[in-house]
């Protein structure tokens, strides 16, 4: 079994104590999607039948878990806060050039860039509408909040391609918009609709940031995990894309100084293809390096801060559900 | 002088009445596209000197005018409407391979379509973001809607990209939802604005409606009047992406028989460079049957009803200068 099929089944596990929640969430979705003209339609139905973990909706509904069933703007909320993110994912894949997505051809793959512009603008539009619709004013300002920040996350990626220069501050900056902000976002929402912790809807905020930073550190290490951890999932994708990441930055400063000018002397001027070339050296560098480890325990650390800011407020069984959710983000590495 | 010079100065007429107001607009557009990373200040810096017509918050703002200076929302609103609708062209252009857009390069074309795509979703995040945080919230639904029905009459155009059967209910709904709709908000919104007008607002918006099928419908027909209007712009460049418009509809329906029949048969299964080749047949096809005598008639009649939609509630200097805004998009074509 790999990495990715034994961290499915331990979201699964605490997915069931929120079925009937997440039932509602799918209707929900379902509904806003449904509709539309016949390309629109393909797509989406396309896009429905993709395996995506639910994430972000399993934390809002969490979040928002009372003793009674969650409030149903909580469950509408969730659904936006879905079709935002795959909209983001269905643009990112095609700035990617990325073919496959949850298992499937990506839409730029299967129908071209434009219909994946105009399919992401569609989904996000739909979104947005949606939450007005249903007098959701908090949860707009709160998405559009988030989506202003994954897009500026966008263009610092786009600036900091290939720069080895990337530091561990602007790296942070870039996943706290790119992943981070979406998830606390979520967790805020969930949070305002339950009716005991609404007030403290800032801290769940916080536990989803630390969370988002967790899981986009993870997924960074994930791609310099090879084959011996069977994976299921090939490795170096980020490297591919230009992109820079936490264990890289952190073996960089880890390395004696020749060490690292020697690295650094081997990667210069590289683009395109003599840049994949080194995907082997990269691999190798991090591994005498120690750039997982920093970034392991980088990932612990927001971990338990995560822990520790919902400990004192969230009620009854969402405390434990949330320290879960929580654990299950961190023991992606185990 | 070209058809496009004299438009830009009858505009700009009008526009002298509202210019305090304007001047308005264009601080708070700048204080929305102001911030942001070293490549998106680049990049708004370049949108920004584009040369606008600013048509949407001018009617914006005139549906918003009494006696006193506009109403501070109404302003925010008009820069968010030309945020969304710059937003719109970034993706459009790119879409489309566009080169050149206001007289300056495009953003796909300057950029790459990446930088394209995220600004795109950058600009239209921070509209809705900044009505959401001066609380317009009506201005984020609207705004929403029109978003929705823009971005399905780009997946229309889409799948009715090449086909000559395309009939002009399918071409009326694309316009509708693709240029009608924002410009229906712009009027609906200043409308909402004003202390006097607010609650015969949906007329407005009707106003708006038929004005921006006006203005899509002289839009296409520029397409087709060629160098002896000296336009100013080149002409077939919808029939090159496969746009199907009014003028070739009309031609189409008016033909005898036997001529669209062979018409037909010189067209079928022509993609790519044979498509583009057919154009001076086209054009002479149109000519031939008064494709553009059909639709400059539309144009006429969708004009005077929107005159007649605000004639009865306009109040004061708002009535003429509606009426001329009118005049003008009708009498871009004279």
């Amino acid at each position: 079994m790999s990495i990715l099929d034994r961290e499915r089944i331990r979201l699964r596990t605490l997915q069931k104590i929120i079925d009937p929640d997440l039932a509602r969430f799918e209707a929900e979705l379902a509904r806003i999607m449904a509709g539309g003209s016949p390309l629109a339609r393909e797509i989406c139905d396309h896009l429905q039948q993709g395996k995506s973990k639910r994430f972000r909706p399993t934390l809002l509904l969490l979040a928002a878990k009372d003793e009674a069933p969650v409030d149903q703007g909580a469950v509408v909320a969730a659904a936006c806060v879905e079709l935002v993110h795959t909209a983001t994912l269905v643009h990112d894949d095609f700035i990617d050039g990325a073919v496959v997505r949850r298992g499937l051809p990506s839409v730029n793959h299967a129908w071209g860039g434009a219909a994946a512009l105009i399919m992401g603008d569609y989904l996000y539009a739909k979104a947005i509408d949606d939450l007005c619709g249903h007098g959701l004013h908090d949860a707009v300002g709160a998405l559009a909040r988030s989506t202003v920040a994954m897009s500026q996350a966008e263009i610092m990626q786009v600036e900091l391609r290939y720069s080895l220069a990337t530091t561990e501050e602007q790296y942070l900056q870039v996943i706290e918009r790119k992943t981070a902000s979406l998830i606390a976002t979520a967790c805020e929402l969930g949070a305002s609709f339950h009716p005991r912790v609404r007030t403290e809807r800032a801290a769940f905020g916080e536990f989803g940031r630390k969370v988002g930073l967790v899981f986009q550190i993870t997924d960074d290490i994930f791609d310099y995990l090879g084959d011996e951890r069977r994976l299921g999932k090939p490795t170096g994708q980020d490297w591919e894309e230009g992109r820079v990441t936490l264990p890289l930055i952190a073996a960089l400063r880890q390395a004696p100084a020749a060490e690292r000018a020697a690295f650094l002397d081997a990667c210069s001027d590289r683009r395109g293809e003599p840049w994949l070339a080194l995907w082997p050296q990269v691999k190798a560098f991090v591994a005498a390096h120690d750039g997982v480890g920093y970034a392991r325990a980088l990932a612990r650390r927001f971990g338990d801060e995560a822990k520790a800011e919902i400990a004192p407020i969230a009620r009854g069984a969402q405390r434990e559900l949330l320290e879960t959710a929580a654990e299950y983000v961190i023991h992606r590495l185990n």
